[in-house]
Formats: C-alpha cells, sequence, structure tokens
C-alpha cells in the first residue's frame, strides 16, 4: 500500500473554536499528522511528497467562486482594520436570505460567511497550501487505485464536511470526493464513498447528492446531539438520478464495537450490490472510546476488525485521513486498521 | 405622542460579540435605552410601563417552535458541561443542508444554530423577558395607533433583524412586524412598514415577503460591505401577493444627509401610494455620522428633517426603536427626531 502525506500541512494550525459559547482551543493540529505519520513509519509504510496539484485539479468538484475565496481568504482578511489572527465567519447564509435572492459582495467579511457553515474552518496564513497539499495527497492515492491498488492519503485538513462552496467543521476541500471524481474521470463506472468517521460526511453527501455514479454511505453519530446537527439521518436518500444512492447510517451515542460493526457489515451489502470499481474510504478515528468528544466506543479490536471487514470488498480503494483527534491513540488506532486492511 | 418602555428590558446585557475573527465587546448595551429615556423625559414624553403580553401575542409574526427555543435557551444552555455564560450558535443551517432533509433536533446547541443567521444575537438568563418587555412595548404602541394616535416604543433588544423563526443581528423578535400585525389585525387594510436604521431590514423584509397587504420599505447603507451582508439589494421585490410590495434603497457608504433624505423622500411616494392606512416606522441612530460602525453620515439636522418628512404623512404610527449604539449621541438624535415629527 502506497502513502502520502506533504510537509505543508503542518502550516494549518487553526486556533479558533466556539464551542459551547465560548472560544476554546481547535483540536485538528499538526501533531494529528505528526502522530500518524510515526505510525505509517512503524507499518514500514514511510509515506511520499505527491506530485504538485495540477491546474484546476480542484474544480472537478468544486466551484471556482469558492475556491477563489479558499485562496485569497487570509491575504484580504489582513487587510480589514484590527482583523483578529485567522478568517472567521460571524454570519451565514441562512435559506430565507438565499430564497429571497440573496448573494455576496466582493468584501471578505461577507465572502467568509457566505462560503461557511460554521466557525469551526478557521482560516489562517498558511491554510491554503496545507488545503492544496492534503488535495494532492488525496489525488495522488486516486492515481494508485486507478492503475488498480489501494492507498492511503495523510489528509489534514480533512475534508468531508466541505460542499462544493461551503467550508465546515474543519474541512475545506473535499478529499473523498476529489478521489471519487478522479477514479470517474480515470475510467471507474461506479464509485463507492465510505465514509466512517464519527461525523456525518455531509459535505460528500451534497456533493453527489444528485448523482447516480456515487453511491455515498456515511456511519455516524446520531446528528440530534453531535455535529453535523441538521443532517445524516437515514430519510436522507439523495435527489434526481442520485436518489436511493445516499444511504445514512446514524448511531446512538455510546455505540461500542459490535453494533458499530453491525453497521459496517450493513454498509458492505449494497456497496457489493451497486458493483463498485473502485472505493473511496472517507476514514475518521473518532468513533475511538477515547476521543475528547467522543460519541461512539469503538476499540482498537474494532478499527483492525473494520480495516479487515473493509479490505475484504479487495476493491482499488483510496483511503482519506478524516478526523480523529486524541493525539495519543490515533496512531495505534491507524496502525490497527491497516494491519486489519491487510491481513484480509 | 405616547410612549412606551418596560423596565424588563435592561434585564438583557449580551456580552459576545464575534467581529472581524476576535471576540470584542457587545455594544448593544442597557445604557442605549437608558439614553434614550432620558431623551423622553427632557422632552416631556416620560414613558409608560406596557401592559403584559396577551397570552399568544408573538406567534401573530413568529413560528411556535422558535418562540419555545427563546423562551428555554437559557435554562438548556445552562445544563450543558461546562458552558459559556450566554446561549451562542457555532454552527447555521446552510442551504444545502434544508435542500437535503435538514431539521433541529431537540438538542439545545442544534436549536441555538438552527434558529439563528449569527452570532451577533447571544441568550443570557434575563433575555426572554426582555425580549417580551419590548414586544410588549411595540404593541402597546400599536393599540394606540390602531386608535389613530401616534406613539413610540422604546425597544431594547431591537426587532429588524429577527425572521419568522431566526434570530439575528441583535434582534430576537420582531418588534415592527408585531406592530404592523396587530395594525392589520385591528382592521386597518393597508399598513406599512418604514425602516430607517442603517441596516437592511431583512427580518422584516423575510416575515411579509409574500405579503401584499403590507409593505416593507428599508433604507440603510450597502449590504456589500455592511451587515446583512447578503441580502438588502433593491432586486429584492417580493414575490407572490408580496411582489414589487418590498423595496429596498441601499446607499453608498458615508452618504450624508442629502442623499440620505433623497432615499427618504424616494421612499415616501409609494407609501403614499400604497394608501397606506396606518404606518409603522423602524427607527435606527445607526445612520448617524457619530456611529462607532458607521457607514453614513447623517447629522442632528438631518433626524430633525427625517422626522417632519415622515410625520408629514400624517398616518396613524408605531414607532419601534432599533438601533443606534453611540450612547452619547443617541439620545440627541432621539430629541431632534421627535422635535421635528410634532413641528410637521
Amino acid at each position: 500500500m502506497k502513502t502520502f502525506a506533504h510537509p505543508d500541512q503542518a502550516g494549518h494550525t487553526p486556533e479558533f473554536f466556539l464551542q459551547r459559547g465560548r472560544v476554546r482551543r481547535n483540536f485538528e493540529v499538526p501533531a494529528r499528522a505528526a502522530a500518524l505519520e510515526a505510525a505509517l513509519h512503524r507499518l514500514g509504510l514511510a509515506p511520499a511528497v505527491p506530485p504538485p496539484l495540477p491546474p484546476g485539479a480542484l474544480a472537478s468538484v468544486h466551484r471556482a467562486d469558492y475556491l477563489d475565496f479558499l485562496a485569497t481568504a487570509a491575504a484580504e482578511w489582513a487587510k480589514l482594520p484590527d482583523p483578529g489572527p485567522e478568517v472567521v465567519a460571524n454570519i451565514h447564509p441562512v435559506p430565507e436570505m438565499v430564497a429571497q435572492g440573496g448573494r455576496t459582495g466582493a468584501n471578505i467579511i461577507a465572502r467568509t460567511g457566505w462560503y461557511t457553515a460554521d466557525t469551526a474552518c478557521p482560516i489562517g496564513p498558511g491554510s491554503w497550501a496545507a488545503i492544496q497539499a492534503a488535495a494532492a495527497c488525496a489525488l495522488a492515492a486516486a492515481a494508485e487505485a486507478a492503475k488498480g491498488g489501494t492507498a492511503y492519503a495523510l489528509c489534514r485538513p480533512p475534508g468531508h464536511h466541505a460542499y462544493a462552496a461551503r467550508a465546515g467543521g474543519h474541512c475545506y476541500v473535499n478529499n473523498a470526493a476529489l478521489a471519487a471524481q478522479h477514479l470517474r474521470d480515470a475510467g471507474a463506472a461506479r464509485v463507492a464513498i465510505l465514509d466512517i468517521d464519527s461525523h456525518h460526511g455531509n459535505g460528500t453527501q451534497g456533493i453527489f447528492w444528485e448523482r447516480g455514479d456515487v453511491l455515498t454511505i456515511s456511519i455516524h453519530a446520531d446528528p440530534d446531539n453531535y455535529y453535523p446537527w441538521f443532517v445524516g439521518r437515514t430519510a436522507e436518500r439523495g435527489a434526481g438520478a442520485g436518489d436511493g444512492r445516499n444511504m445514512n447510517l446514524p448511531l446512538p451515542f455510546g455505540t461500542p464495537d459490535e453494533g458499530w460493526l453491525d453497521a459496517l457489515r450493513y454498509a458492505l451489502a449494497p456497496i457489493r450490490d451497486f458493483k463498485a470499481d473502485a472505493l473511496v474510504l472517507a476514514l475518521g478515528f473518532d468513533a475511538s472510546k477515547d476521543e475528547p468528544l467522543g460519541a461512539l466506543a469503538v476499540t482498537e479490536e474494532g478499527f483492525l476488525r473494520a480495516g479487515a471487514m473493509i479490505g475484504a470488498l479487495r476493491l482499488p480503494t483510496v483511503i482519506t485521513q478524516e478526523g480523529g483527534y486524541n493525539v495519543d491513540v490515533i496512531g495505534t488506532l491507524l496502525e490497527r486498521f491497516l494491519t486489519g486492511w491487510s491481513a484480509a
């Protein structure tokens, strides 16, 4: 299995995190990637640096105006009077506004609100390079999968909450969606995206909502009490050509290995039925029982077994790293997961 | 002219205000009401305390689920682990979420995000009583106008950014909309709402968007560079029965008395053409040249002349207090405005 990571990702150092009415420490930190990279070295899977992004690569799943926002936000923000150190939204386009003709002008405060869903996606001076580096890892892994292999992209920042034109929840560019689209463009007729991060993969759902060629399945903690709060329920099945091509499997808080693996087993059947030519696995470790904002209670053994179950699909696969915030355990969890995978 | 104010309004003491990426001091403070009340006393218009809200009074323009949120938010929030001192949203329902079946569950973090458009409407323990008190002032003033008079409601918190089910921009319950609906229910066939706060009256626009019986006009600074950022443009004219019944007059930054009064003159013509039976004036003083977040440059003389021009309509009128945040000048501006009005 090839693996990819990029040193530019360490330049994304978000600080701002608004939680229960207070600004607290952001936990999507560079140390996460360091812990995961150390695990890859222990496994003998030292990551390669991916080639630079080809021009226009991100436009396969993202809108050009949104990408322009991401690319220019930090520099525009710095020109404001007395700006905070990071680009952080303080207003968002609620549906009434959009229904009544709302749009954003060029002002960076407006664009920041328009292109974000929450306050958990601050942008600093090093963020854009890191976002591109993470996407480059995903696309390099997708190139391997397009050749029939399996590859792991150590993406940081993660991507599965990013819509076509909206950041949110630590995510800016949807690395899993990029990988899936790359596989489609490389000839795979049908691609499945399986998301086992503990949070609903709402951005991925959104990007492929009306598409029949990409099956999206997310296993996550019940959004009634967990980010992204408003979506991630079973009733959301896609629309148009994508009707029935989105599946959400929300789990009760505290679900242990058994229930989580049952959901995974349940999810693998439609992937087989779909006759997917390739798989993108959005892999988070925040389902761990040791997660700081933990909602599920999966053990090391659970991740080992999950790796074996998904690996047994024997599909060309891109694994994109999503969440998982306990830097003391995520390295071990990656080791266990990939060990299970290679034993499949 | 009768005037109304309520002591419970002083219990709303918002602290949180996220601006350009930093938490700064909230300027929608009780001292605003004190300054305005002092001006009323100087004019010999000492305010009366309005009668309590009748049951269900707020439901004439707001959704029941939203009102339940406002009423219970502070107590629910206090039950969270390690909560901040105020209810503050950290996520909002962006259009993709709503289009894909999004909804809120019962969790207070989810409801806070669902029912707010931005981070500028924190809710503290005294907020709900203050919100009801402000609404009671507006309804007491509306009862006076329904008898053919004119009355001023010293509403705090203000209201014109509140939608039927969404708070935003220091606003929770739309006092101007409540007053307009009261006038309709009391027999006025056509009611006009004129909003001269320097910010677009987006909540009022939203509430009456599809209604032909209430004309809404807002004069405000260009939203390309000013709250509410996404709406407030001339193209927003209403829909359905309300098509053509909404008018926005955005003004360039720095517009002085002359341009502001020209816009006001322009706005009065459709109110006359509409043959409004009654008027609600959403009165902010943040168009002042001395406003801390100032976008326009209106002088004391400008507010005097505006009072005279609007008073000359000689319509039964409810004046609801909206914004204006320089506590050193808003009392004088209210004096000048009402002096102009009474000289009309």
